[in-house]
């Protein structure tokens, strides 16, 4: 993959590409917490609760998969995931939530449902 | 952003867009510790110091910076960084490194100008 004659001009080159790689990652990230920025307000407007253990190991499992598959290592995937929920968590954790008292019996059933299809995220 | 009328069609269609943004993500991590394990063969082989903290210094100032102008945590960004720094560390451990009686000297000054301008990525 790599021109070995030149180590210092090849490891400057792999660098360049890491740079590239972080940058869209970065901005990957910064639209992944967009989207559960929303989903923190939604859940919080509608009194869902914010965590779904089954949604999140179902999450865990689907990334090891697509990491074996790129061959990355599972465990890092998985390692991953588990710095953005916690990051998530405490995102949401800011967001004031709205109490049993305030909220319909609809929104309570939805509660229910919802509480089933989507976690933390 | 969102229409709040239909929160579990909502969080639904958050919920897709988090499950192709990590596709995303989980592809370009493993693009990246392609990068890095080519580096680290090219500096075991080289017999190049593996890390280099002020370039690890500038990646992580770098990217507290992309994160800012993306409205992303920038502590988050930087502990991201931190997990990937650890992952790539761990890989180059695992590289046979080449002994210092085995590279000549042009390669030991090649380290001493190497070691200037990479870190483990």
């Amino acid at each position: 993959m790599v021109d070995t004659a030149d180590p210092v001009s090849n490891l400057r080159d792999l660098g360049d590409s890491i740079d590239n790689i972080d940058a869209a990652i970065i901005h990957m990230l910064a639209e992944r917490f967009r989207c559960t920025r929303a989903i923190g307000k939604l859940k919080a407007h509608h009194g869902l609760p914010s965590r779904d253990p089954a949604r999140e190991a179902e999450q865990a499992s689907r990334l090891r998969h697509l990491a074996a598959v790129s061959k990355l290592d599972p465990d890092f995937a998985e390692k991953f995931l588990a710095l953005v929920v916690r990051e998530v968590i405490r995102h949401h954790e800011l967001v004031p939530r709205a109490t049993t008292e305030s909220i319909s019996q609809s929104e309570m059933n939805l509660a229910g449902l919802a509480a089933s299809t989507q976690s933390v995220e």
